[in-house]
């Protein structure tokens, strides 16, 4: 990890299987190959012909299942489950999926990867209608909707659900008699379909997911997609046709395992092009190349390939640094006690190293890297920067809330490059990622998200709209696109609908 | 973790720290950097004004200390820890170090890296003379000879004891007033002085664990010494001057961290010098270059960096893996289930790839590794090994106790390449693997222990002989060092001492 | 425990407390003093300045709250907390109360004992209007009535979804604001209102949980009655002014803690009283009266004292067997392994012994308990029960719910005598009871609800009553009160509110 | 509990078994039953065909053994467990039994109940003679006599080893072949051999546990006693014929649960015919009698049935208190937050109350139940005790270790009822309590140990004699029985042997 090391969070991943005497087992190898997508809780909720049991906790997946009993326990030839990363003040159980709802006509399950742009008015609004909220999470949203829905089936329902709610998401839903994945008009967050050697079908946030269960990729959900899958196998329907592909560039630079395909594209590939774009627009004169761990070694060895330098272990991350309760005390943390990342000081010393990372949030980790490489005796750090600077926070399942947060909304390259101490800072630029992820859509930046470099969203930003004008210099006001505009209304139904560029 | 995925077990890691008022917590975060060197259990022991109180518990660290209180309530201002590998067999609570002892003139705790050569007919004679155990560890043997000791001080009775056990071993022992370190005559397990920057001084087996407490390098403890620290800092004596390095060549190879230093030589750079050397004796036509994940990596950047050849991220291992119970089962494995390692279908598709691994031990997952690589789609996969074939086993601390295990003990390169499957298969030489250390030590090997590669033993095997020459072939016999010849005796000492070349 | 053994369970105790420093530990001690009410699970939700944190578990108390950290970690002036026994089926985290809502204008917390009689049909109605359930329990329907009302103030919202909710119900809500609680109106249920020391106010469902704490009762919480207690004190308004008492008999004869106290009188004294009634209606001829601990003991010295016969501990109960999950396999239990209940050989060898017992569910227990004895040598085995014969279900809160598992429906007491294979048996007779308790209010029954000896249901049987009406026999449905004809309406509401007699 | 509530402590239970498939669950169930003489921690080890495994924990067995895993995996036909309450600062996981040993001439295990007189002479000889000891039990010393013995066979050894450990011990030894279980030469604690139906034999400190096992009693082990079993059954053989039974009088007043028996003399019988004597010494004119729970329930109805006095539940314990860690803080404590005891207002109010209580230690418990039931409204409170005065520490097994803490050590009755605040209070004679028990041994206070009471020792102190001379007054150091001369030799043995009167 790195986006100078987890200062952002993915929220989620998310996992399916139906179709298989072990589900439950499958949904937990799954969850574990997406364990990087979140730390803080996991779920899984396993389908025994229609009665749903689940079993969630705080803690890593090894910490919520630590026995074959919790496993076994959860009986049944389906299953989903979740992992979490709880942002700040939103911890505690209750927000731990995936939920189970109890209803007259059949349990159901739900589990969410993203974040909704309208949550809180329709929170709002359902509340006013009598709604009760067991939990801080976007996710029950959807349950109410659907619950509402007058329309006469539930997938009916289900639609009319997914186009009341705005902004990034993938859910999976497990009813009784089907397993059920949807993604957002925009395609923000991602989600493949996969199918095991026995028939069974999985649904997962990355194909690494599918490769660690043994099944084969059928083909990535698509935007406004719905995913049904059953006792006859799997058909894909779409809820609106008013979609655009606007898959979030961070996917590629920092969240997804480098093993992981995206819409065709293998991440540790798109990463290498970067680092390789990246020595062409910001090369260095230096003895060696450093990528901080894990997520930048990729670009790194684009890096330094592309300028023929060493690639060195000049920084080093502790593997088994998670989920640790115990801590440096501020007085230990003055004495140099370090848990994370220690600089090799017998690699460095006295070279000049060009250090790769993904990201630059607020600068102070960036900061302490060039600190501690030049405590151990680099002559020069080079600090070069795999993606754009992040401007602006992103409202599609991202933990980047506030523009005041990053360094880049206010200051210069320049003023970064002061205020971390290296010699010189570069980034690459939003067209050398766009180039190196090569996604090649028919669409806006090729099909993807990249808001936060440059405040061009693809969606209205709803109850975000006005905090975010309030926050933007009177430059970027006039600059940026005028996304709260265009809202466009979808047929038949009263609430808005993503806007299409 | 490589050495062909974590067949090949280290015992143990240790650390010390004496004049911290923190010093349980800063053994926890020692401990955390030596993690890689045992994850099935764990103990902490502080000493509060001559008072030992300690904690063990099977597992991770995180799990052996789950919370605050659980580090605060071992109090003092001096403390020492362990991580330990359970071999087979050997598990359970009973076996977890530091071992504390209680005596009516103070007590005493004791933890060991490493393995003796004479322990069975040591602890075949403490038992007839009455001896009780209350573990399989060979650490408790140690405390019984210092305790029968009639030498006048705990220092002659330490001096008397270690010169009386034999193999390798780095021994931390904490009394009412000091904290004392020793390593075997042959220095085959590495151990490093450090001294904070509040005057505390730190025993760590690798000099990452002094890093990560912000410690600076004193400097490493050398065969037959025995290092004092107490109140008034430190002093360095020695127990037998008949002493020769033979440092653990696979400490370099595989088990320490690459930011570990071993007598000024880091490990990362001497891996990737393994890597280069072997590009120059094992060149091949390649389209790129792939690490087995994560102790390989080193290696294949030196290599793909030697024959300008990509190096890419082909393979890929779950960074969460560790410590989970619950297993694929048989028939999920058959389906292709699988935790640790998945091969990057696009990355690899169509492209012929050598991957550089440091070891092969009984050549199954070199097989799989093969297998997934060509499942995954690769044209060819060329296998390089960054070490000389494994064929001896080891007596000195390392889990390769059975000649009949190692495939190279019996196979050719040609039959091994076979066996795995792969297009190519090449190993560093012996000569390239001590060049690539260069740790320049005037002693046989340049200071290396390499018998595991030729047999060579730098000491007498004792308990081990008889069986060992059994498992020999007559070539062999004939062949390898008359080891077993010269046993020479020590002053003063009824017992054997550590034979010198 | 008995009621024979525990096959009658008590759904919940619950405990409140505003205006102290150090709540949530008040609220663990007072919990602690009602686990007897539930063994399945425990929560707590702690107020600090409106925002309410909460902690939920499956178990004891110890094993929900083990650390000190904990407690702790609940900060506020404010807490409740529930103590659970869950009914089969109906087990997991997820109705381990008390339930937290999070909503726009502040968070909610509630929790429950007791058992609704309409709440499938208000469920099924909620759910119709869109209402998601993330429970089994009763307990989610008064919050959605709650927030569906579109009543001004809380207090009128609270109000209305009380007069909607039928059966039987002690709830405890927290607000921001205050804690509030309130009764059916025939308070089946416990509730009783102290005061601290240091003017704190305490809401519990027994008596003895205001003891523990040191608070003094200021008066049992009426039927009909809701308690508002704020930083201002305490204020009872009551929401219907057609109540009558009619508090669960059960709760005398089997469920309280002797040293509480139910509308002024003392548990044990009526226990006592029973036992003292039944000799006179029951006297036997035998050398020595045996209580079934603990619940039977006080019955067991009434009878005891009344006869001028010995009182002895013949029967024997494991006070550490709670939450055990090691159990006896079926061949063990063949072999004679039990856990909770032992017969005292050599009390009762060659003895006439009576036994006294609260009451006979299955008769299974009972028949277990003669064999026991008489195993043990007893002469004869005489059975006094300190209660009518339980023959109809209860709807509000105690778990019998279907006449086909009380032995006492179908079977006569000669056949049940024969069944246990007793010596003789007799019970309590109905009079017998209420003159025991001796309540003294003016209503039916002195106030009791005896629903399960006679048939007589003090309120509409509303959801149960189609499937209890067809559980009985002819006779019965001619003899029983026509409870299902008198359902009247209450002012400004369109829901049935609860009949009155 | 009482004994003052628990201020006074057995040290252990101990309970083995040989010959049943599932012997490790009947350890459990055996343990289960006698929870009662420890709850700091308990253990379990398991012989699998002469392979023995064990798990040790701290805290009550359902916390130790938590999942049916946890016994399953203790596999074999033969096991023996250990209950222990840890004395002040002797805590910690190092202590709990059972131990197990490892030899190259196969494992042993060993666990004990009771206090060795002369441990800390033979530690610190083992110790000067090079023994190590892990833990500060008496336990280990027995093995190293064992091991360190010349004699030809392990019986040998072991006969050695008993004559060598003075004081009071009940031990459990498992080997490889047989399960072993040997008595002190006073038999100061009770050790029952019992069969199973399937012809497994069973050992444990009360017969309780055999009963809950569905065992039958063979015979109680008397003093000197070694019992032998094996796969051939048992032999009972003696390895001392000095011997002379002074059975712990406190077993039958405190310890030991109501059904079991002792030398054929059921504990709640003796206990009840104390309450008798008690009436008949120390009558009362009062209202009710309350017994002080749980384990002066017995004499309190003895002493009630006598006067004819109703037997009455003024005070109550809480049955779940066991184990928390949760305490109140000493604030809450002040403001009359309790949790073990509470009195029942409605039940003493107006009342002159007579209460039954075991002992008294130090007397503040007392003078909180006084304190209680007066605050309680009872008009008068006349505590009678149903043994005598402790006014001696014991040596072999309970937790009463200096005089000073003993309220009776230094003052009268009259002082000790002002102390305590009680309107009245009285002892049961030492005459009173020998006869209510009524062991009738040929032997001094019919076998019978009552040293705390009059200090009459049945042993030499050993290393005890020199402090508790000390600690005497002068009077009590003319008037006390002269144990401390008349040391006796063994046969064929270097060290003392238990004295003989």
């Amino acid at each position: 990890m790195s986006a100078e090391l987890e200062e952002i969070h993915e929220e989620c991943g998310i996992f399916g299987v139906w179709g298989h005497p072990d589900a439950a087992r499958l949904t937990y190898f799954g969850l574990h190959a997406l364990q990087h997508r979140g730390q803080e809780g996991a779920g899984i909720v396993a389908n025994d012909n229609g009665k749903l049991t689940g079993h969630r906790g705080l803690g890593l997946l090894t910490q919520v299942f630590p026995t074959e009993e919790s496993i076994t326990s959860l009986r049944g030839s389906a299953a989903m489950g979740h992992v979490r990363y709880a942002t700040a003040g939103s911890g505690g159980l209750d927000n731990i999926q995936p939920f189970i709802f109890r209803f007259h006509d059949g349990d159901m399950a739900l589990c969410h990867n993203g974040n909704l742009t309208n949550c809180q008015s329709l929170r709002r609004r359902l509340e006013d209608e009598g709604a009760i909220f067991h939990s801080n999470s976007d996710t029950e949203v959807l349950m109410h909707l659907i619950r509402r829905s007058v329309r006469p089936t539930f997938l009916d329902r289900l639609k009319e659900a997914v186009n009341t709610v705005h902004g990034g998401f993938a859910y999976l839903i497990m009813t009784e008699h089907e397993l059920v994945g949807t993604l957002d008009p925009n395609g923000f967050r991602p989600l493949s379909l996969g199918r095991m050697t026995n028939g069974a079908y999985v649904l997962a946030s990355e194909t690494c997911a599918l490769d660690v269960v043994g099944a084969t990729l059928v083909r990535d959900i698509r935007p406004g997609e719905i995913v049904i899958i059953n006792d006859n196998g799997y058909r894909i329907t779409h809820y609106t046709s008013r979609t655009q592909l606007s898959i979030c560039s961070m996917e590629f630079i920092y969240f997804a395992r480098p093993d992981s395909n995206i819409y065709g594209v293998n991440v540790h590939s798109a990463r290498k092009r970067m680092g390789t774009r990246l020595a062409k627009e910001a090369p260095v004169d230096a003895d060696m190349v450093i990528g901080v761990p894990n997520s930048s070694l990729s670009a790194a060895s684009g890096y330094a390939e592309a300028l023929n330098l060493p690639n060195e272990m000049g920084l080093i991350k502790n593997q088994y640094v998670a989920r640790t309760f115990i801590q440096p005390t501020q007085e230990l943390r003055e004495q140099g006690v370090k848990m994370k990342l220690s600089a090799v000081r017998s690699v460095v010393q006295g070279k000049r190293v060009a250090v790769v990372d993904d990201s630059i949030v607020r600068g102070t980790t960036s900061r302490r890297i060039v600190c501690m490489l030049k405590e151990a005796g680099a002559a020069e750090v080079h600090m070069r920067i795999s993606s754009p600077p992040l401007k602006y926070p992103c409202f599609y399942g991202i933990d980047i809330s506030t523009t005041q947060e990053l360094i880049a909304a206010t200051k210069s390259v320049d003023e970064i490059r002061d205020f971390i101490g290296a010699d010189s800072l570069a980034f690459l630029s939003l067209d050398g990622l766009i180039d190196s992820i090569g996604l090649r859509e028919n669409a806006p930046y090729e099909g993807l998200c990249v808001s936060y470099f440059n405040g061009d969203y693809p969606t209205a930003l709803d109850d975000y709209e006005q905090d975010f004008l309030a926050s933007l210099s009177e430059q970027d006001r006039i600059r940026l696109p005028q996304f709260a505009a265009d809202h466009s209304e979808y047929e038949g139904n009263e609430y808005r609908n993503p806007s299409v560029h």
